[in-house]
């Protein structure tokens, strides 16, 4: 809609729409895209014709109304991605959607080559969830200035809080929309602590925060993509008090109709995941075989977001091989729970793929593809994390006692294994060898307390099911 | 001397004596050897002269005096191990001890050979201190009967309780001083689980574990090397409770003139270490790096004399590689407390070294000896365990900050490494690969924030000195 471009508009015109259908009624926020020009997004949930209706403190801009018809969604449109069966993920209409996600914090800061060219990585990448940060990033490896900020203001960094920057806003829609394409859900970090007093988007103040939320939310809700991070290492942002996580949370989910998922990952201390506003649990942990426990604790799905990264830099987390990341990722899924990939590889232009995208050098990828296989091929009754027979009781498993048992050694090496199994049954077993990516059916049929010979080396999967 | 041999003279005769020099006075319980003779074995802790007298209740027994010199002891005795410095131990004239164990539980059950080839490998091993059970062992891979046992009975085991075999006794104390002869301390296992209905020596009934442990006692106390280890896993004895283990404790403790070092060692659930009468935490656990949290909460050295073994059967703590055994030393040393080692390698005839002894046929013993005389040349006042710079916090590292720096980065493999240590000093640096064996300097010195170029891979320590 045009509406007035005089004054502030951002600060002085409230604007949004109320969408209906049969017994359906949505308030949805509008935004202001500058040069006079006023939005809303609407992502309807049912077929058929909407009607709307504007609300606003500016006589142009209410009560103006419409209709439209919402037709079916292409074949790739399968809605947003919600919580299902309390620990796991659906889209809308039903299908499971089971996280591989990867983290290229500001990747959409950089230039447009090297984001198209974390495009075309992607492409070919196991990944479909990207971790993402709205605001740029000032830390080690990073120190080059993005073309945009989201606010007004200088090139001397005095911004002016009141007035936001839309070109700024319609770069990262277009980058949400991007991943779209590819399949990949955004999970969108709305503050992070790592400005290094650059540019001070980490301490705003709550007033601008609330207003940049609000902003944020009713330009991307209706990306049925996007997920809602409130910050990366919420616990390092000191100016901000748990009380204004409380906002922040509230804040979100008070101004995106569609509900989108929504978590906070932390650095030491975990967020209070049982807060009724956080969907799912984001963890960072170096040990994604806890995710049992946490499982327990917060009835929600877990991420292990950040569990290190695959790579060889000075900082503690950002070094950990190849296999142990394949590792971390198998100890993981198999625990009940999902685990998210990073590489941070030296690099002699700092384009390290955990920040900035770009290409991917390490050797996990691949393996974590293998996983993704063998993971969308376990029936969906059987992704719950059992407890393998006693002396294997460590080991992560998922499976349905007696009928299916994807079960991971992980470091240990046996040379020969006695089974433990539910008794009464024959099964048959494959050997999955998770770093050359080989699965070997074993010969013949197994009994619940056969000895099992094994190739006495580390991770090692067996895939044991009731023939 | 020659006492009564009617009767049960185990059950009927008591006997022991009074030691005196100056006002030293110590009271010594004697035994019962069988065929008349009655013992008493005395390790004094002063030189000079000593007198003693006898007490029993047989009048043949009673009132038997004597005299005799102690001498100065050899230059490789320098006496029972005790706690030194709360964390730590010492010989009892002073000598740090600084134990680096192995386990071979039932490896003086076995035949001649065997025993006499264990004793052989253990010459050119790296290990000083010796885990070992009184008992006999039935359990997997353990299938053969010993040739002698503790009790009179029959092949058919039915045991008189009542009667001890001098011989079983005489030929531990054989290996208990062969073991001393090599400068290794025995970590005398008292009780143990593993018995599988085969013996019955895990459920006498606390009447006879409480005379068993009297005999015990008397016979060995005066062996300098002697540590007294209650139970290997406690807490899988299930027919005793935590008041028999306290009753055992203070039977050992009541019944040892010398107060040798006493701990209890766990499978899933630690003992109290806090209970006054243990002098040292021995843990089972698959992560030394804890021992850090554990001598805050026990304020005593703590010994992680299980954390898995080097190896490749089956049961799930018996197969980890060369590489995570050695790691595991490394994390425990330099979190500032000690680590056992233990192998577990199928063999043809069933031969493993963590239960009977042999040859060692792995990889970290190799490795432990190379950090043993790593830890071996640090001055004793480095020898704690402190934070390593922020960012390194969750690495193992011992010495004092601004001086010596040990720290370990495990499995992590970092290329390059910005220092974060005490400034206004100037700092050598040694490369150690763990597992290459290697020591290399790194040319010229470095300052308190310098940026260091590493080899990018696993298992490197850094040795760092200020100059």
């Amino acid at each position: 809609m045009k509406g007035p471009e005089e004054g502030n508009p951002f600060m002085d015109v409230d604007f949004s729409a109320t969408f209906k259908r049969n017994e359906s009624s949505i308030d949805v926020p509008g935004f202001y895209d500058g040069s006079g020009i006023y939005k809303i997004r609407f992502m309807p949930s049912e077929l058929g014709v909407w009607s709307y209706e504007t609300n606003s403190n500016c006589s142009e801009l209410k009560a103006l109304t419409g209709k439209f018809e919402c037709i079916a969604p292409s074949a790739s449109n399968h809605g947003p991605v919600k919580v299902s069966d309390t620990y796991h993920f659906a889209y809308a209409d039903g299908t499971p959607y089971i996280p591989f996600g990867t983290t290229c914090y500001v990747w959409t800061h950089q230039e447009d080559e090297l984001e198209e060219l974390t495009l075309q990585t992607l492409k070919s990448a196991p990944f479909n969830k990207m971790r993402m940060c709205v605001f740029p990033k000032r830390y080690l490896y990073n120190n080059n200035d993005p073309a945009l900020y989201p606010f007004d203001g200088s090139k001397e960094e005095v911004w002016d809080f009141t007035r936001f920057n839309p070109d700024f806003f319609r770069h990262l829609e277009k980058r949400v929309d991007d991943l779209r394409n590819l399949g990949i859900e955004a999970d969108i970090i709305l503050f992070h602590p790592y400005d290094n007093a650059r540019w001070g988007f980490d301490k705003m103040g709550m007033d601008v925060n609330v207003r940049y939320l609000r902003y944020l939310t009713a330009r991307l809700s209706a990306y049925r993509n996007v997920w809602w991070s409130m910050a990366n290492e919420y616990d390092l942002m000191e100016n901000l008090s748990l009380e204004d996580w409380d906002t922040i949370l509230k804040t979100v989910a008070g101004n995106d109709p569609y509900d989108h998922l929504r978590s906070i990952h932390n650095c030491r201390q975990f967020y209070d995941h049982n807060h009724p506003l956080i969907t799912h649990a984001s963890v960072q942990h170096h040990d994604p075989r806890y995710i049992f426990e946490w499982k327990t604790q917060y009835n929600k799905p877990i991420v292990v977001d950040e569990c290190s990264y695959e790579g060889n830099i000075g900082l503690m987390w950002g070094n950990i091989t190849e296999q142990e990341m394949t590792r971390r990722f198998w100890d993981g899924f198999l625990s009940g729970g999902y685990v998210g990939h990073g590489e941070t590889y030296l690099h002699p232009d700092e384009i390290l793929w955990w920040s900035k995208g770009g290409e991917l050098h390490g050797k996990s990828p691949d393996r974590i593809a293998f996983l993704k296989d063998i993971i969308e091929s376990i029936p969906g009754e059987y992704r719950e994390r059992i407890s393998f027979p006693p002396q294997w009781e460590y080991f992560p498993c998922l499976g349905k006692e007696g009928e299916y048992y994807l079960v991971y050694l992980g470091i240990y090496r046996p040379a020969v294994k006695q089974l433990d199994l539910m008794e009464g049954k024959k099964y048959k077993i494959e050997l999955i060898d998770t770093w050359e990516m080989t699965i070997t059916p074993l010969e013949g049929t197994y009994d619940h307390n056969s000895i099992v010979e094994l190739p006495g080396k580390q991770y090692i999967a067996l895939r044991i099911q009731n023939v």
